[in-house]
């Protein structure tokens, strides 16, 4: 049976364009949207009327019952008929010859005769090719073959069919086998012109650069065309894999620190007061009280120390109403948070985090290779170079390294982004790693509970950790008595009486501790070397961004 | 060495009880609060003062250096002396003879003479009795026996001492040994008078029973003060065990639908338009535009599905801005949510329930043994009875089961609180469990995106879970195309333009799909027969509270 190697990529149709040149300004309006959406739904409607009328006028297909579209009645929990789906990852050689019945999305549909055609099929990160060839044997008609060239890209399909070997390996991500279509059904039709082509979406920037070069112009989806369509925009391979990758990097915070003793706890978060002051905060009415939104589980994940849990953490919603516009800023995003009770020093923290950050990253390059390799085959990234045993430095030997290569650093200050990247450099040069934890920072650029350091009140008990030169975990050791974190509110401009029951807290019997917090989008983000990060979150908010 | 049964209970202070007499009413004021705090802190400097002065007096100690109030310098991270602590949990007959080090919470001092005193060391459900008697040999003299049971309620304690087998069973959790201290030092002191003592929080209803039978009255902790002081209330043993049980439900329902294919998402909680309609929605503003609060990840999770995850399940807050003042409603509680492709019918979700809620319930009794005598020590409860293979029964039978023991239900009605509990009895009663699936509910009663049955539109593919006679989840196939969810909507009373996005995703290739949603509080609460959602809910949000 015939096989074909990888289809050449589709001509950009007009209304992705379109659309696209729409939406490429940065604010995204409701209006437009909504716009958009009848715009294709008018288009759907159009081409399915178009479609429902073609076939009326052919004589009767002996095969017809082999094809066709299922009506929703019929998919409305009707039956249980026992029939067995085979996922599409797992085809390989061993299936060759076996009948298989696959649901999928109809990811490329490829009419080559009257008698022959191919439908690409997709389930997440994997596809197969499945080929249809006009003959009574097979009971495959004619028009069958053109049903299935018919069929809207991304509908949703169900194919019968026995699994053969190619002659020479297929595109597919399957690429071993291929299905000679035997049955093929339609369970729901995506409309013709979707906003987005989900090719256009997945093409990787040499793609882009090897066709400028052919003098060929390829459709590109903006960043913000992707997430007003995000329901399409993440079957992209990349955006499967990304996700995936987020959930094992969760998966392993929270099984190496259970692991180590810690429970996993939930915080409000809706509170009463703005839970680390300062003017990024979400203010709303809870039943005629004034309220706000949470922006760090801090005093609860302290109060839960005090509450003798020993160590606790928690992966939960954080809410900044920050006005940055930034490649790594969000208004929400998600907290990796954690905090326990410390015997002596702090650096019973960072060896907690030296060992997570080296159990996740070992993880995911053990386990997560094919979403690496997904990732990689659109945003092209070097794997992250990271020590056995994770290397630690102090704040004043890092503005040392940066001023011994000319940046100078006010001393009390705190490391602006791009002296953060260059010192990232630095400390990849010389010691061979990406990620690394920076101690004792200066008090004054840290907030009002951190311990001060024991012999220069100047310092505190603090660091920040950092990956591929951007700071993703910030952690010290916690003011521990009420007298002294009294005395550093007052110090800081704080009201201490506007925290006097977080304070008092710490009259009732309050155990040494100290903890850290960290954005899971931006773990994900700068593992894969990401530009955005909205790339890694799942619908981002942003101080524009809202919807969908 | 001398060993003694377990203390008697402590008097109740006269200040605990005036706390209680304050806050008995059902709304919390701040100020109230604040008031308490500043009593609070009163009381303690007072009596740190009369104990400051108190050994001015004495002769010199030649054993001083054995015990004493670490100044907090001390515990600035200074140094890493390379000492091991143990644990109190770990402690058993095998450990007779050793030097151990332990930090704790001094639950109970007891001086027995001017020579000998007991302290009880507490770490979380653990406790572990500590003896001083005075003796040169071991370097304790009555000084330090004075200083031990001068100590505060509830201070962090370190101990240095020989662990020794008691002649007869100690009342401590670790009931084998106990330890002859050599060295005391307190890490952190409470304030004397703690607003909740916590022998009181601790009791057990019995225990109150049996007290008034002996004319005693002791002092009762209501839910009020517990949660106004929660960080001392967490303490006790039952909600130790509470919070370790609900960290684990957690954990396997994610390890369960990991290992069956489910990705864990996030999604957002700011949201543009109002997660499910309704009243009951928090609203507020989001640089500039109307934003409210996710009342469920219903439609983001659907989304995901159309974003080809094929099962998406998410842990995260849910905000209802209810006023039901119930022993089960919260404002915010944490969702534990599914979502799949089916192929034929939402039996599939249920199988996933099934297999799912067996599996937490499997894992709770065989690996939190411990937990779940804890809280019963408290809180008696039966063992949950469930099935292997849970019981399914239509609406339909349910209320035929209900006629048939007198109570009658308007046939398209839906179930209220009473008749669900007595459906719940009768279920246990007949079947034997008290864990069961009741599906095919009338369309009427279930959200508009609800998949109706095929053969009778007054019915939909939705169905409710139950735990002793208590709703616990919902779930149901969802429609999956644009057309009959708009014409839904519109029959709802839902304007369909505001949803627009939401149902035009369906029309970029949407499978056939269901999913559940569930209260992780109400799962905790009703495995362990707990009579108010506050107890499982770590700082509670309800209509009266946001604090603390």
């Amino acid at each position: 049976m015939s096989s074909e190697p990888a289809p050449a990529p589709a001509p950009a149709s007009a209304s992705t364009e379109e659309i696209e040149a729409d939406l490429s300004t940065a604010t995204i309006s409701k209006k437009q949207l909504k716009k958009d959406a009848r715009k294709a739904e008018k288009a759907g409607k159009a081409s399915q009327r178009q479609q429902q009328q073609q076939p009326q006028a052919e004589e009767a297909d002996p095969f017809a019952a082999n094809y066709g579209d299922v009506p929703v009645e019929e998919i409305q929990s009707k039956v249980i008929s026992g029939r067995t789906w085979t996922d599409i990852g797992d085809l390989d050689e061993a299936a060759a010859g076996r009948s298989v019945l696959i649901r999928g999305s109809a990811q490329t549909l490829r009419p080559v005769s009257k008698k022959m055609a191919f439908v690409v099929l997709r389930q997440s990160m994997s596809t197969v090719q499945c080929v249809l060839v006009a003959s009574a044997d097979a009971g495959v008609s004619t028009q069958m073959v053109r049903f299935a060239t018919s069929l809207s890209k991304e509908s949703i399909v169900d194919v019968e069919g026995v699994v053969t070997l190619p002659k020479e390996p297929l595109k597919a991500t399957t690429q071993q086998v291929e299905i000679q279509v035997r049955k093929v059904y339609c369970i729901n039709r995506a409309i013709p012109t979707l906003p987005i082509n989900l090719e256009d979406a997945a093409r990787s920037e040499a793609e882009f650069e090897k066709a400028e070069q052919n003098g060929e112009k390829l459709v590109r989806v903006l960043q913000d065309t992707r997430l007003n369509y995000r329901a399409i925009d993440l079957r992209t391979p990349a955006n499967q894999a990304i996700f995936r990758i987020q959930c094992h990097v969760e998966n392993k915070f929270r099984e190496f620190l259970f692991s180590e003793n810690f429970i996993g706890i939930h915080s409000p978060k809706l509170i009463g007061g703005s839970s680390e002051g300062g003017a990024s905060v979400f203010k709303l009415e809870y039943n005629g009280q004034p309220a706000c939104l949470a922006q760090s589980p801090q005093l609860y994940k302290q109060m839960s120390i005090c509450g003798g849990f020993g160590r606790v953490f928690e992966v939960g919603p954080v809410f900044r109403a920050e006005k940055s516009n930034t490649h790594r800023h969000l208004c929400e995003f998600i907290g990796l948070d954690a905090e326990m009770e410390i015997k002596e020093h702090y650096f019973e923290v960072c060896d907690i985090i030296d060992g997570l950050f080296v159990a996740i990253f070992k993880h995911l390059n053990e386990n997560c290779q094919k979403e690496l390799e997904t990732i990689n085959r659109q945003y092209p990234f070097e794997p992250l170079k990271y020590l056995e045993k994770t290397l630690k430095l102090t704040y004043e030997e890092g503005i040392k390294m940066l001023k011994e290569a000319g940046t100078e650093i006010e001393p009390m200050g705190d490391l602006n982004t791009e002296a953060e990247k260059k010192l990232g450099r630095l400390v990849k040069e010389k010691y061979g790693t990406e990620f690394f934890i920076l101690y004792q920072y200066p008090l004054a650029v840290r907030p009002f509970y951190t311990m001060p350091c024991y012999d220069d009140p100047a310092y505190s008990n603090s660091f920040d950790v950092f990956i591929r030169g951007e700071e993703i975990i910030s952690g010290a050791q916690r003011i521990h008595t009420p007298e002294l974190l009294r005395k550093r509110a007052i110090e800081c401009g704080i009201d201490a009486s506007t925290i006097a029951s977080y304070i008092e807290s710490f009259s009732y019997g309050a155990p040494p501790h100290g903890g850290f917090g960290v954005g899971l989008e931006r773990v994900v983000m700068l593992f894969c070397a990401l530009n955005n990060i909205r790339k890694t979150s799942l619908f981002p908010r942003d101080p524009q961004r809202l919807a969908p």
